[in-house]
């Protein structure tokens, strides 16, 4: 998939387009703040064999309602564009688990535009608000660094795809966008991510944008049942939320504490008594 | 390009999503209204041998500025997702036509998503604002019809393209969203659509909606030079405003009256003397 050029190609366009490089784009409206973000889903990346056309509608939406999460944000409504060989039977499916998502959350599905092309194409853009956005940059030394859930969710489905196990995969697979706990993080979090990349290249995009470093206690890291560590460290795609805040300024909620803000930039698993690197890379790059 | 099927389809979306049959959708919010709208253009489709990625991304960018004019609005930001085979030497040209494109009608690119396919697809997503959205319901017996400029300019580059005469088919090709003329019209148009759709397609829209009739008095409508009638009924993608207006309500303006708005649903075209019913087609069907 080639996840570093996708990753270049998006630092590059966040260094060419102004307000680019959080989970959505800030726009100040009437006081407050809208949220903008778009995400893009194709057959050959992110759909395998055993994905149902519910799911795929279901998490086409839920990647952009998880970037509203990221920035502790309201969804306000979701737009989705589709493209498909055949629409056959594949349209209500799909729109059916859109729209499940969006309710799910809160919002609606109201509009989008259809075509006709080889490949399976989604592409949901979603519309939110927040009084407070949280962003990528605001993490401070000595902050403790959070995730709203276990781990590996992805990478345990793609595994059940393969071996068809598509009933337990898709359920995997359609993932509740942490709007909610984005919510109560606001005025809180001092920075938050979601881990559509994985917890890796996450932390080190919080890394750069805060201009601080992160001590990973990996024995704390919640992981899915049957998930190793290094897959849930370089997987990706989890759609859990990553955030850093202060010590003790969070009451406690559906958030584990992972590891420690420190002032050199660079992200490190603290693992017997030793600090070891964490480069920024995926899975396809993985051990 | 299947085009029926595709008319067929965004009806049934618009019948299974509420607030979905304009232009964009209406989010009522802060004591306006916003608009959020969302286009897919691909290579097979959209794009013939000879577009550049400048032109590939401008009109990506201007068919979701389009919507926004067709409803009276003021666009606020557009984000886009793209995937391409390769990004070598395409992204800062597709860039740059989107930004300019944005800048043409005083918004931003503010964010997108990109990946790799093997078919080029650009969906661009635009939010926009309209203190008086004008709707595609509204046009009431005794109106008058307009557009805002010459059809044809997409028949017309689409010729030129096949003939290798490309840099006056891109020029063609990169066409101006309506949005200043969208503005004046606030508070005017009585019901609004842009041309992304054919004449004729797009008058049974506003048809349905509105629940009237239109007669087009053929010889009143603007050609781009080397355009035939038929054409320009039929072929679409132009991206002008069609709207309707109260007789008199209308200062002089960049706008040309094309017809008449009458009680019984219907298109037809006025010639010689007789009423000629006018089919909701489009050019692939055509004669």
């Amino acid at each position: 998939m080639g996840e570093l050029r996708e990753w270049e190609l998006l630092e590059e366009l966040g260094r060419k387009v102004s307000g680019c490089g959080d989970d959505c784009a800030v726009l100040p409206f009437a006081g407050t703040q809208l949220l903008l973000t778009t995400d893009l889903l194709h057959q050959a990346s992110d759909f395998p064999p055993g994905t149902t056309p519910y799911t795929m509608g279901w998490r086409a939406v839920a990647a952009s309602l998880s970037d509203i999460a990221a920035m502790a944000g309201r969804p306000l409504a979701v737009v989705m564009a589709a493209s498909a060989p055949d629409w056959e039977g594949l349209f209500p499916e799909l729109l059916a688990g859109a729209q499940a998502a969006c309710r799910l959350v809160g919002t609606e599905l109201v509009g989008g535009d259809l075509d006709f092309s080889e490949e399976l194409f989604l592409v949901s853009s979603a519309l939110g608000e927040a009084d407070r956005p949280v962003r990528r940059a605001g993490a401070q030394p000595g902050d403790c660094l959070f995730v709203t859930g276990p781990l590996g969710s992805t990478h345990l489905a793609l595994r059940l795809f393969s071996q068809g196990k598509s009933a337990r995969a898709n359920e995997l697979f359609r993932f509740v966008p942490r709007v909610t706990e984005g919510l109560l993080l606001a005025g809180e979090a001092t920075s938050m991510i979601d881990l559509s990349d994985s917890l890796a290249h996450s932390l080190h995009l919080l890394s750069r944008a805060s201009r601080v470093g992160f001590v990973v206690h990996p024995e704390k890291i919640p992981l899915v049942p049957g998930v190793e560590l290094e897959e849930a460290i370089y997987f990706g795609e989890d759609y859990e939320l990553l955030f850093t805040a202060r010590p003790g300024a969070l009451p406690p909620g559906p958030w584990t504490e992972i590891g420690q803000v420190v002032e050199e930039p660079g992200v490190w698993l603290s693992q017997q008594g030793k600090l070891r690197k964490v480069p920024d890379r995926g899975w396809e790059h993985g051990p």
